[in-house]
């Protein structure tokens, strides 16, 4: 047990303003507010959920801890069977290593003097199997040349763009010629391909995902076959996301799956996944609460979570827990937001609680310090997001 | 002079993954990216501006720290004049005025219970005039409640919502009731009237800018009379934005402005206050710089800085330094841009530099933990933004 002192001068107690509800019952949950909340059950049901399907399908599962930042959030992941954590920057990659969680992977090329210096340091403290994406021959050299000079060994996944280009190779041919001479790089373990088609996760109609996921698996399978002819190996095949969970394992190419935003499931991924009756085994675990600070205006009252509380690039807010049904949402500057009712519904009083199913996880989860993790109407802990800003 | 240990252990001194390259001297600055760069020489140019603009036509500056979020440059606001500084929330100014900068005001109302306990805490605590709008009856009797049982008064301005409707009374009536009741409160002193016209700052004509804002102007100088008829002073009037900063003087009703964004000039004021010969007299201070991480694509190449890096909420960041004349930013995910280049321009290549021009600066410093503060091509420092997530 940890004196006071020494309790207080860990950055991981200083939990925000809230840090004083922890374990308080009785009565509805009134936070200091905006406060990002985490339902427990709902995470811990959807975790579980693609474990199971991951297991279903033989396919294993190294979660994107982009969506969610939190080295508690990932350690539950691992937990559940998942072989590593995926990463978009280097900064969680770091903080994730940190925390022992294994397998870390980087999901974007680390190409400058500062990045490159970075990811040797942390792959030579690292020994749970650190990887990084490549998609170029200079970056390649590059890293070739700093991982000798290290004395330890560099493990990369060639990223094939797979239409979507944002990065990666932009041709199998492309993708070969990376992998042949990743394979033949001193200080270079080819350690697999990676693969991400974040421009099928959002399209609306399961079965048209379904037919442009299939076409870009199978293009991957003819480089894996490819480098089979050369006798390169491909052990790992790295892509999908919570889009596509149950539709790249049917292509038999992935040997696992970087989904990230079936633990929350914004308002984004629910519309585009629910297809008739399709609807997907994952629930909302994420929501804002904010508070009533405002109630003159005539058709509307203000809360105190605006546009530095929600992200603003996808879909709106969605009102739930303490809203009048019917209710939607309005950005309305940094701080604020405000709430319309439908006519004839009673109006929320000043200092009311409403909570929001979060737009985009992502960069929602990026403006907070702190999830508020409840378990029905009680405050059961918080969790720093740790990575949030780390580059 | 602190022990490297003390130094390390003190979080203020924990300045990310450039902080070895403060001082370097010598060739274009290549920052491990993507990453807030505050040129000083234009930030103290536009500080100096606005202050002798004040000081030129009688009015008080209290600038707006939701802006910048940062003690040092709202310290440098106070040393070129400024009585104090606003703030949008209760973090930022528990932050503030733990710098011990005077005259912190809160622009918005504080309703809450865990917010009326910490803002009565900071009351007692902070002697160098907090103070606090409030917009609804109920609020301020909760208050004066809580301010009369800490036993020390606590000032508040009352907030005239002036048409832009997010916090403030609606009606002058409402406004003249709130001061006369905020004037009679036991605990309460009533320091003096707000008003934001958010919705008139970013009108692009200036002639229509003026004539709205001396519109809004005399509807509060009738509120001002009608208080003076009943024998109650009014001796600070709050409000103004950078986008009214030379019209709301000539009303001679403001005694101060809450001017935020001239510190930065972000592409959206630029774009709106460059009306025709009335180019604003501030100037483009901040900037992201982002690297070229992926060259495979035909038409662009991937730069790293995403919505986790710009806000979205505005207009598009705008490439500057490093890109070539003619290029277009657009965002391409959590952690990535791409940069257009118009046909013919040499492609930057990988690890290249490329600097944009911010969109909204108030939500785009929200997602940085650092300004890299440059003078020329040299980081001269590295300042937190301290309030970053303080709500």
């Amino acid at each position: 047990m940890k004196s006071e002192e020494t309790r207080k001068a860990d950055p991981a107690y200083r939990l925000g303003p809230n840090e004083g509800m922890i374990g308080r019952k009785g009565g509805r949950l009134l936070l200091d507010t905006p406060a990002l909340v985490l339902d427990l059950d709902a995470l811990e049901r959807n975790i579980a959920a693609m474990a199971s399907h991951a297991k279903a399908v033989g396919v294993a599962l190294r979660p994107h801890a982009k969506t969610h930042k939190s080295a508690k959030i990932a350690r539950r992941q691992v937990e559940a069977g998942s072989i590593g954590i995926s990463c978009a920057t280097l900064g969680e990659a770091e903080v994730m290593a940190a925390a022992g969680l294994p397998g870390v992977h980087i999901t974007s090329p680390m190409v400058t003097e500062p990045k490159i210096a970075r990811l040797i340091k942390l792959n030579r403290q690292d020994h749970r199997g650190l990887s990084v994406a490549i998609d170029h021959p200079d970056n390649l050299r590059a890293l070739a040349a700093a991982a000798s000079s290290s004395g330890k060994r560099l493990a990369v996944m060639v990223d094939f763009s797979a239409g979507h280009n944002r990065t990666g190779c932009a041709t199998p041919a492309d993708a070969l010629s990376l992998a042949r001479a990743a394979r033949a790089s001193p200080g270079i373990e080819l350690a697999g391909l990676q693969s991400y088609s974040g421009h099928l996760q959002h399209i609306a109609l399961r079965a048209e995902r379904r037919a442009r996921a299939l076409a870009q698996a199978g293009i991957l399978r003819d480089i894996i076959r490819a480098l089979a002819q050369d006798g390169i190996a491909v052990p790992v095949v790295s892509g999908g996301g919570t889009g596509t969970f149950d539709l790249d394992p049917e292509a038999r190419v992935f040997t696992e799956l970087q989904v990230g935003s079936y633990v929350f499931m914004d308002v984004d991924y629910l519309r585009a996944m629910k297809d008739g009756r399709n609807a997907p085994p994952f629930e909302t675990s994420l929501f804002v609460q904010a508070a009533v600070v405002s109630v003159n205006a005539r058709d509307y009252v203000t809360i105190d979570a605006g546009l530095k509380s929600f992200a603003t690039d996808g879909p709106l807010p969605e009102p739930a827990l303490g809203a009048p049904p019917g209710s939607r949402y309005e950005f309305f500057g940094d701080e604020h937001g405000r709430l319309f009712m439908p006519e004839g519904s009673p109006r929320p009083g000043l200092g009311a609680r409403i909570e929001c199913v979060t737009p985009h996880c992502d960069p929602t989860v990026n403006l907070h310090d702190f999830y508020h993790v409840v378990r029905g109407d009680t405050l059961v802990d918080i969790w720093p997001v740790d990575a949030r800003g780390k580059r």
